[in-house]
């Protein structure tokens, strides 16, 4: 099959390199990794599986070498092309057929030095998480707005990393939002405090929630006690659902079979009809990639996958929680980072 | 002409709001707008010139609604769409037609309104470079990463506004790239330093870059005094084409004579064949639109558009400079925001 791709990760996870103008054809064993001449130099020093072609319209040199290597049929993702950019490859004289998730399928099993990276992301992340904690316990009367400013701080340390996504900072019933906006409330003791972060680390994602109960001597630990007895409840139930899956996890399992045994969990208590997201998501160059943990996804679970288990309970108008971490299936089961 | 649009900011730019899962018919008076659950509440309450439909499956309401309304003919902006976007559109019944920058065109000549936000956003982003300049003064040292963060915290006011870009932080040699981005290089006095960056305010982008000499009384003020000589030249030579740039635009000029009058200044001193980017382009909703000032745009300069117009000259290895303000026309002249 002989392909082109756009976006960043999937260039990345073929050549080692990619930059915000580019294309790469893959045929058999040909790669032709197409840029403009801001980013030739770098390009040429960090590609050694691919010819770097430098061109000043990326669109007119792809058609030539489309051409060139003869390629009669080529594969694109729809997700991945505009509109505007197939317009641009359509008189290579090749039938450009669309096909979903080429590079995600290729990157769905990840390799010991994928999981390696991983590990590392995850860790610094935790790092952030408990550095974050300690500077949170001495922070009442702060917005979430600034809070959730401070934590780009200690996720990034000051710069250092990128972020793998916006990170969410929650007080009481604004988690029950699961994609909530920091905005101008104070946090203050005894009020719970959903944070759902993450970094990249070579490039490689890292993603995490904790929710905790606040004051002097807060901790994004799992082990967590909430003045409120429904916080409480609730509280354990999403722990007991998270525990419960990430014990359950086997290489041969369908994704949809584990979402059930957390979603079942919460089905059955008296939170019911609170849990309104899936389960999980794969996470590696992408902070959201293949496999979906979600009660329609067919799709068997194998060793080397790295998702996210992360059960949550949301009542609106009073508090959300949520309990993430990542997991990788190795022998058969599901290793905690 | 009826037309679609999905991306956050044309959507903004008809009916107030936007969200990360939307598609918005215009179909002369007729709007819909149509997101999912997650957003339908918010969408209701801030969308008063547009039908809020909920659906599941945006695509699905989309094909639905152009049938109802018994759209033949629909444009879509192929720089908008995906090639998967357009596929879930196609069993509608209707034509799809591409055509280019169609919300571009629309917000072309900002509104008084439009101006007032803008005016605001480089206000305040000129405040940040302020008291950046402040806080540099005490930062021999300190590296290029670190002090690209310590930016990010100025500019946004701790997290108040959103960033219009990844600002840039470069020092002597790597301020020669365009897009550079920040290394673990220190700065030091007699240092250079090149500093690009905007905020957002109420969705409106601001963008401004100063070069400056740096020491202990350094300031981001236009009036610079560089030790190395050939520095000073260059410095002086892109603040008079800035300035002769600035005196000359007028509304009915080609978008490509105003380029020249800056790119013959500097083409006609030592540092001819050293301005390698356009001098400027349109600001909004986005951070770069039309109109794109560069030396083949014919596009004719109208009152109310908002550009920038930044003049550089970089000598690779050694050092960069840019100097960029915005500007209105307005009463047929440029005036500096």
């Amino acid at each position: 099959m002989h392909y082109i791709l756009k976006d960043e990760n999937p260039v990345y996870y073929e050549v080692g390199f990619s930059c915000d103008n580019e294309l790469l054809i893959v045929a058999g064993d040909e790669r032709v990794f197409i840029t403009d001449p801001r980013y030739t130099t770098e390009a040429k020093e960090a590609i050694t599986n691919a010819e770097v072609i430098e061109a000043r319209d990326i669109y007119k040199a792809a058609r030539e070498w489309i051409k060139r290597l003869g390629i009669k049929k080529l594969f694109y993702d729809p997700n991945d092309l505009r509109c505007s950019d197939l317009e641009q490859l359509r008189k290579s004289g090749a039938a450009l057929r669309p096909k979903r998730n080429i590079s995600w399928q290729k990157r769905l099993i990840k390799s010991e030095e994928e999981i390696a990276k991983i590990a590392q992301s995850v860790k610094l992340n935790a790092e952030a998480f408990c550095e974050f904690a300690t500077f949170l316990q001495k922070s009442a009367g702060k917005s979430e707005r600034e809070l959730h400013f401070e934590a780009t701080a200690f996720l990034s340390r000051k710069g250092r990393y990128d972020l793998s996504f916006d990170p969410i900072f929650a007080i009481n019933e604004n988690a029950a939002k699961p994609h909530a906006l920091p905005t101008d409330k104070a946090l203050q003791p005894g009020d719970l405090v959903l944070f759902d972060a993450g970094i990249k680390y070579e490039r490689y994602c890292s993603d995490r929630t904790r929710t905790a109960f606040f004051g002097e001597r807060m901790s994004f630990d799992k082990e967590q006690r909430f003045a409120n007895p429904k916080i409480q409840r609730a509280y354990d139930t999403v722990r007991k659902a998270q525990e419960a899956a990430i014990a359950a996890a086997r290489s041969g399992m369908k994704a949809c079979e584990l979402d059930k045994v957390a979603r079942d969990i919460i089905e059955k208590s008296e939170f019911a009809g609170t849990f309104v997201h899936s389960l999980g998501h794969g996470v590696g160059l992408d902070i959201h990639e293949m496999p979906f943990i979600n009660s329609r996804n067919q799709q068997i679970l194998e060793d080397g996958m790295v998702f996210t288990i992360e059960p949550g309970i949301y009542i609106p108008g009073e508090f959300g929680i949520r309990i993430e971490d990542m997991v990788v299936l190795r022998n058969g089961r599901a290793e905690v980072f």
